[in-house]
């Protein structure tokens, strides 16, 4: 484990004070600014193209990607047929700096008082230091960047150079680099490396003193993009400014006459633009309109609206915990990243490395619905709307591939993907995974029991439940060998150690709750919006007889429990299989699925990830606190928690059991997961889920937080060796700060007009009136 | 379905009189001619060359490939890395024939009389026609082809031409060419696609007048070989010879001053060596020497030693059936085949195209032992004896793959392999099939149980035996959850469309019979042998512990049962199973394969193949004769036999159980399987395995030939509509010919001194002075 980013003088703040040529990588995913359209891996302005190996120049626009067919050993019907990769676009972040000849490369020279700093606050990452030239130049340099949280196609650079021991020529090139490429994957599944070469080609360049872009298209997936530049420079010395460009590389030099102790400014603009929201002959024109509207109101502006911006985040979603800064950098810096990371147009979504990196080709997963989704619901729950529009966006496509898949009605959603189409490229651990339809439906019925947003649900959301609750009425049947209980047969569950077995427990719950919540949405629209009712009935072609069988599907839907030892099983026959020699597997061969064959990992009780454990939380109200920690019990044994969405269940569930100890080493190993690099591959880009988990282990962990028949509840307890710990919770439009110290639970109301939830089994109202109750533990 | 070849003139030759188009690609796999080293597909000699899509050149050496990584869509750990793809070798089969400018080419100008015919005495493939050029030049033709039976390296080809009315230039151009591509699969998982370009490159090129060849390599490899030939011209006229090569291509030019009416005569011999059996260095020299000697013997003789091994081989072999002569054709065509398909060197084996296609890739699979070894092993054991040697020497790349696949002891054979590495590109159907090993294991003792060959099993059967039984040892585990029984998870049993189960009830059978084989090797070696027993427990580190635990495991294998209606159950879920609605699926979606996600197939109650069916036929002492019935009834009912290896075993049970007329169905579905392109993908290549399961209806289903506890027995009758028919058998030394007719069967000892078996219960026994018995039905 790597702790680069343990400088703790604030918990809103990630800071390196240490120049190093290490973990390269590393950094610049931590560093990673994005507003859930662009993201800007945190690569230093002089770029490292000169060294490859020692770092990666990333740029990515949200579901921006190539496409190409998928290669197969063997194929077989029905296979994804084409791969979709999130593409490494045009590197708008590059400025040279040149004192006579000399590059400034702090590779070379000396490098004094280097500090780089991510302010969660502001939004701004900074770089400052002095550097002195190997012939002896010294020069002191600040930079600022962002990427614009309120503007969503920008992103802008404040360079400042002061000579401090010579006057003369200082050179700032400032560059878009076109031709950029992905990284080529390593030996590792979890990274892609389906784009082998430049996947775009340049359509259009073009260089000005004031405004240059470039235009560029994917070969196959033939979307489009512009990326412009525009400069302001300030100074008190003369300066001459000279565009140029080359095939797909455009470069504006900006010559100064510098004097000493005298400062250098050049402002630096970037606008990106694609083809899914403008037409791609208005590309080039919307850039060079949008960057000179931004040129106008200038860099402070960006600067103050961004920090405004993040001022109503954190009102709404803070969380502190006073008495351990590292574990308070740990939180904030992961509800930072993931608001960076969440497309929130509707037609883009969360990837599972957020806009960081390359790693799983930035496919969006259920990662979304059951991770990232409830953080957004419960404090931002405007984005957590966006978020599912993407899948009803995507609804066709999922209807086309439950065709293929050979179902007659429903829809099934991808396991991975970027346009709505499947892009697993490995069925066992991907279209198995039939829960992702389960997922989505779950994650649609709290979205509508949080928000009472009943317009989201005659839209879209009883349109996703019908039809994913008509993939289960395929999928199941009721097996006459099986007492013509329900059964689910040939999927995978959560977890990818167990693949293509009967009877998923998790699956079979979560499947009976799509179609609880399939004939709840029936009701209520038939009830309260009948005409809308008709209409979607008519438009998907649902029938009566359907709601009939669903109905009778969830009372019989088949659970695997052993009487014996009063276990839910995971699987039909997961008892028969063999144990998993724990004792002698070395701390090397883990994760498991680097270092074993699939077919011994299936044929062993082992688990890579939550399961059962991850039913036990989402559908709580089914089990006992007994069945809970039987179960708990039993399957901690026997995971490895080697999928990062694995430990924050965990941490809940031994929340609500009493496992309190537990709970906090769970979390302790969630919380900094990035940041100290915990699971060796932060380089390939951040956890998003895991990020989010970290949140729930506070917020549902923790702070005990549940929703049950639209009534919200808490029972908090304070982790030892914390002071206090708060949080923010948005519920039927009332934003409330829950503070837990040893002694007490205090419940304040911060906007909204009455909210009734309870604490423990005691209940609660606040309101205008009372707007705090404080309560005893 | 096609029937081309249904001149039935005889049973002794495949025949077509008519010239067509269509189909080109099935009649030149039909007219495959291969010695089990080099084979040729029936391209005609003027080559193809000019309209790819006509026909497709081929020419194939047994196990000579080249080798690519294979790309994943996602890669793991553990799975094959390199494809192995047999190569399309050098065309020497190319003769081209100019009269002045024309071309002979069927395509054009007139041909009458055509015919072409294998002959199954002769081995000999042979074309005749009358052509009359676009300007009217008209000719005879007459060409005959043979790739050598005796001399492994050599095939030879004797052109004629009669100009018939006119005299003047008439030039044969003979060829080699070297630069040939394999074929570019097509959208069917049962081709291969690995080599997408020249897999090969020159390495050296002579032309000269009476001597040319050429010796390539493989990229990857590495394996060269030489191809090279000669020719031999008998003629009244006079005639020039003129050699020529360009960069991968060699040319012989005979230009002839011909006369009206005087016959032309080329005899065209080539030489085909490799890497594997000669120095690359010498491979020349050899290729030289052969030739140079072939060219003494003369093509006469070639063809009198091409008809002398035939004889023999039919001697041997043949199987007669009166009153049905496309069946007669069929059964014959099929035995030829197969014979022509095996390699006899110990280091090849038989693809499962044989050399006739490149279908699957050119790869070995359990084809060999479960159906083409028993072929050899009751006709000619000593090719059986060879066709084990191959699974000896690739035993060492077993332990390797076992060590893989996490298994401390043991060795896992390839499910497909060329060089004895797994090169199944899908474990699910591929190294998930652990059963692979059980069928060699029972291939091995079948073998020695036949043969009485001890020596081999010293030498090389014991360790096949004791390496197979300790994977399964290692593999499987006393299952607390099912009665400390012996369980077997996680395995793909021979029916491909139930993948990944437990308790594969064939797989758990033959593992057990595996593991009792071991132990009664262990014993017989130890009071025999017992020095060469010590030595081989020295060089694998077996132990007395390991056999005690065999010993535990067979005597507690499970068998998955269902005690309500007394059907042995194909694995532990397979009564959970949805039904296949096989009323609704229309003819064209089969095989189900092409039209159905895996995850479909496997969620129903729908089998590919035998699987437990073949158990009943593998294993038929541990069934009686209503448990065989019930499980056949059950099985017939959701089998597609969307798998060529099917039809054979349903037709052999069908005979023990009685079903005489089902059975008589099914064996016409496999006789003529390739003859009539039933599954219509003969154009890839013959289906070996089912024209040996051809082979085993009659012997083992219709003469109800069984081994048990080293008995031989017969339980004959005759098929309806079929006079009479008889067969040969080879066993423990002794040759015999069974006849059957309408009222008797009739037992006769051809070679051996004296042989004891059953005839139903009755015990029969000829000798030297009692040949022949003949018994009442």
């Amino acid at each position: 484990m790597n702790k680069i980013f343990s400088d703790l003088q604030s918990g809103w703040d990630i800071t390196e004070n240490l120049l190093s040529q290490t973990d390269t990588l590393l950094r610049e995913t931590i560093f990673t600014e994005a507003n859930g359209y662009l993201g800007f891996r945190g690569n230093f302005e002089e770029s490292f193209m000169e060294n490859k190996d020692a770092g990666y120049d990333g740029t990515y626009i949200n579901g921006f990607y190539e496409s190409n067919l998928i290669t197969y050993g063997e194929k077989a019907y029905g296979y994804a047929k084409n791969s979709q990769t999130m593409l490494n676009v045009p590197n708008g972040k590059v400025i040279r700096l040149y004192i006579d000849d000399e590059a400034f490369n702090m590779g070379t020279g000396e490098t004094e008082h280097y500090r780089r700093s991510l302010s969660l606050k502001d939004g701004m990452l900074t770089r400052e230091l002095v550097w002195t030239s190997p012939k002896g130049k010294k020069l002191k340099i600040h930079i600022e960047r962002l990427v614009s949280y309120l503007h969503r196609h920008i992103a802008a650079i404040r360079y400042e150079v002061t000579p401090l021991n010579f006057s003369g020529e200082v050179k700032l090139v400032s560059e878009i680099i076109g031709d950029v490429r992905n990284r080529i994957g390593k030996n590792d599944p979890r990274m892609g490396s389906s784009i082998k070469q430049d996947a775009m080609e340049t359509l259009f360049l073009e260089a000005e003193t004031d405004f240059s872009c470039i235009k560029r298209k994917t070969k196959k997936s033939e979307l489009s993009l512009c990326c412009g530049m525009s400069g302001i420079v300030d100074t008190e010395n003369q300066y001459l400014v000279a565009p140029c460009k080359d095939e797909s590389r455009l470069e504006t030099t900006y010559t100064f006459d510098a004097t000493c102790d005298n400062k250098i400014r050049l402002d630096k603009f970037l606008c990106y633009v694609d083809s899914r929201e403008f037409d791609e002959n208005e590309l080039v024109e919307h850039v060079r309109e949008e960057l000179s509207q931004i040129c106008k109101e200038g860099f402070e502006h960006l600067k103050t609206i961004q920090a405004e911006f993040l001022n109503k985040f954190w009102n709404e979603c803070d969380v502190e915990i006073n008495g351990d800064t590292a574990l308070q950098q740990g939180i904030r810096y992961n509800m930072f990243q993931i608001m960076q990371s969440a497309g929130t147009d509707g037609k883009t979504n969360v990837s599972s490395k957020g806009l960081s990196g390359e790693g799983y080709e930035g496919h969006y997963f259920w990662d979304t619905e059951m991770y990232v989704l409830p953080f957004f619901l419960y404090t931002r729950p405007q984005v957590s709307r966006k978020l599912l529009e993407f899948r009803y966006n995507t609804l066709d496509k999922a209807r086309d591939r439950a065709r293929e898949l050979g179902h007659k009605h429903g829809a099934l959603f991808p396991w991975r993907t970027i346009n709505g189409e499947e892009c697993s490229a490995y069925f066992p651990a991907g279209t198995a995974q039939y829960h992702i339809d389960a997922d989505i439906a779950h994650a649609v019925r709290i979205y509508v029991e949080a928000t009472n947003d009943e317009a989201f649900l005659c839209d879209c959301g009883a349109e996703i439940l019908f039809e994913t609750a008509r993939l289960w009425g395929d999928l199941g049947h009721f097996n006459p060998n099986k007492d013509n209980k329900f059964c689910i047969n040939c999927v995978t569950g959560p977890d990818e150690y167990n693949a293509i077995v009967n009877n998923n427990c998790y699956t079979n719950l979560m499947a009976a709750e799509n179609l609880r919540s399939a004939l709840n949405a029936a009701e209520l629209l038939k009830l309260k919006y009948p005409q809308q009712y008709r209409t979607l009935c008519d438009k998907i072609g649902l029938s009566d007889n359907e709601l009939a069988f669903w109905e009778k599907a969830v009372d019989n839907i088949y659970i695997p429990y052993d009487e014996q030892t009063g276990i839910h099983l995971q699987d039909d026959s997961f008892l028969d299989k063999k144990q998993w020699d724990f004792e002698n597997t070395p701390r090397e061969s883990y994760p498991l699925l680097l270092h074993y064959h699939p077919l011994v990992i299936y044929s062993y009780n082992v688990c890579k990830q939550a399961d059962m454990v991850l039913a036990l939380f989402l559908l709580g109200d089914l089990f006992s606190i007994e069945e809970k920690k039987r179960d708990f019990d039993f399957y901690e044994k026997i995971t490895t928690h080697d999928s990062s969405l694995s430990t924050s269940i965990f941490c809940i569930m031994a929340c609500e059991i009493g496992y309190r100890q537990k709970a906090y080493d769970y979390f302790m190993s969630t919380a900094r997961m990035d940041l100290d690099n915990h699971n060796g591959n932060t380089a390939d880009g951040i956890h998003t889920a895991n990020m989010a988990g970290t949140w729930m282990c506070i917020i549902n962990g923790f702070g005990g937080m549940r929703v049950s028949d639209s009534v919200l509840s808490f029972a908090p307890f304070l982790p030892e060796g914390w002071d206090s710990y708060n949080f923010h919770v948005t519920f039927k439009g009332c934003l409330i700060k829950v503070e837990i110290d040893k002694d007490s639970a205090e419940y304040r109301l911060l906007d909204g007009g009455s909210i009734t939830f309870m604490h423990n089994k005691e209940t609660i109202t606040i309101d205008k009136t009372v707007k705090v109750r404080k309560i005893a533990l």
